[in-house]
């Protein structure tokens, strides 16, 4: 016989695909800052790699002075930071699309953050050096695997242009949330590149190419470009940083609520500089109203915000939200279609009836 | 240092709400005939009851001869029967009508089955006997709350019109897959109707009176009702058996694949007799081939079925699912729209890409 004093009631991630695991953040139902691990979102290319990490080495060549491999007590032992980033599937909201977008249908939660904790990569790359060819640097996963569109073997592999790579916070993570990465995103060691869309930032890095050239690997140079059109590759460019964005967490979709006075809550990010404001608008944006952050935005982070609704008519309501960074970039009406459904970042638009 | 071998990757329940628990069984991804009591969906009306189990007893009151209280002790020697049977929200797929509807917008998750063993409810009724006026049982839970269009609290009750109360395999189950129910499944007792949408299965039952007239509680005569008109009541009508209906659980919607053979893979199920065809069509419904199904069709229970496709040219492909039962029921085109979104059973559809 039982007492059941104490139900556990909790969120889980919602499952995508299994084969390559994607997972998506329940983050209607998360109200912290920081996610945590078990629902931090899961997004792959392949299935999880299969590696022994005590003979873990991170090679940095190509055209460098020098090429070394670095263990990972080199890397535990150079200077580190902490940077509190977003990561955002660049294909978070693809669902939202119309007309549909095909591929995996991500709803709102390919997104989550925390603070990841590692070795600035232009550390790594003081003690190797650069030669002046040096143009791109090109990272690659443990994670490897056969594409729909060709019949090679192919790891997932990735290239930043050099002064993204030299960016102080674009760092070699092996830290989140002050615990070793977990498996799952990375571990032992993650490039993280604030700002970017999550592509940019490899899970199990093994090594580092420096390279003269535009890297033309398939997730650089096929996957992760914006087409505009469906019919050619006309107008065609590549995805980088995160667009400016909000999600509405409460109320959700089509909720029915009594008459009452409620807060409208959510989250509001951006890739470049920081959210100036969020507003929102019940007359699907003719007007506007300011909404309240609940912190001062940090570049990178989200910033949480609220608005004090007072719902005393019966009704329906359309809601919509809408963040403005501090480069003036501000969310559009229509999400800019195209065909690969990358960057979503329409205004945030929900509907709910007072009854 | 590690070695990952073993990388656990799983599906699970995909939440909707919290306060009440609405949590969806990720359908897509079940291969299996009985679900596993962690991924079977929760569908709640207020929160979780808090009540002691020791001095659980199940009385039987109203218009019987005598009236009794049961101990779980005198339900567990009586005798018993095993029922499979699919269990269904009637809001499952709530989230397909167009136009919208309010409420909890399920996808295709709000279903599941598995094997209930307990004491077919005529048995308990025999103990007690009925008397001439009987017209309907009402079976009261231990949950309760506040309903949106009250300031009363209420318990959940529901009622059955007597023959089906009768019905040999309306049961008072105990046991979940050979296992206690779990807890968030109506633990320690749950009524269990077949061919039932969900609202009819009561969990924690705590009474049952025999009544002489329509049963008039709120889940009875305002929920779980047919509107077909926006506007008004007019045409209304109950919820009750589960209509035919089938689920394509591969491939997923929206899904890129490559040109090959494939499996494509459902369930089909009703709550009347049992399914006697799936069909499949590619042409939106003008022509339809049939599906084989894996196993006889049982009563309650769904029936999964699989038709090889040979996507041989690339295009854009609209897929779609029908079911026809035993009694000449057949999944319709368009979906019964109604204003509280029960009952949906259109064609199930989804859209693919070979490239």
């Amino acid at each position: 016989m039982q007492d059941f004093g104490q139900i556990d009631v909790k969120p889980y991630l919602t499952t995508k695909s299994l084969v390559p695991e994607n997972q998506e953040t329940p983050i209607q139902f998360s109200n912290d800052d920081i996610v945590h691990p078990k629902l931090f979102y899961r997004r792959n290319h392949f299935t999880y790699p299969n590696f022994t990490s005590s003979f873990y080495f991170l090679t940095v060549e190509g055209l460098v002075h020098t090429s070394k491999a670095f263990s990972l007590q080199d890397i535990y032992s150079l200077p580190s930071k902490n940077v509190k980033a977003v990561l955002e599937c660049s294909g978070n909201k693809r669902g939202l699309f119309q007309p549909k977008v095909f591929g995996e249908q991500w709803g709102k939660g390919a997104i989550s953050q925390g603070i990841w904790k590692g070795v600035p990569l232009r550390i790594l790359l003081q003690h190797t050096g650069l030669l002046n060819t040096a143009k791109e640097i090109v990272f690659e996963g443990h994670d490897f695997g056969e594409r729909p569109d060709s019949n090679r073997i192919v790891h997932f592999s990735r290239s930043l242009p050099i002064e993204i790579a030299l960016d102080p916070d674009t760092i070699i993570a092996y830290q989140y949330n002050s615990r070793p990465i977990p498996f799952k995103h990375g571990f032992p060691l993650r490039l993280i590149v604030p700002g970017w869309y999550g592509m940019a930032s490899v899970k199990w890095i093994k090594k580092i190419t420096v390279i003269d050239r535009a890297f033309s690997g398939p997730f650089q140079a096929k996957d992760y470009i914006y087409y505009p059109n469906n019919e050619n590759e006309k107008g065609k460019f590549p995805v980088t940083n995160i667009n400016v964005n909000s999600t509405i967490q409460f109320p959700r979709e089509m909720q029915l609520l009594h008459k009452g006075i409620y807060e409208i809550k959510g989250i509001a990010w951006t890739g470049k500089g920081s959210i100036e404001k969020v507003e929102i608008s019940f007359d699907e944006g003719h007007t506007w109203e300011p909404c309240q952050l609940d912190a001062v935005p940090q570049k990178y982070a989200w910033v949480s915000w609220n608005y004090k609704w007072n719902a005393a008519n019966d009704g329906e309501y359309a809601i919509r939200s809408k963040a403005t960074d501090t480069y003036g970039n501000v969310q559009p009406f229509d999400p800019f279609w195209n065909k690969k459904g990358y960057g979503y970042n329409a205004h945030d638009r929900i509907k709910v009836k007072i009854e």
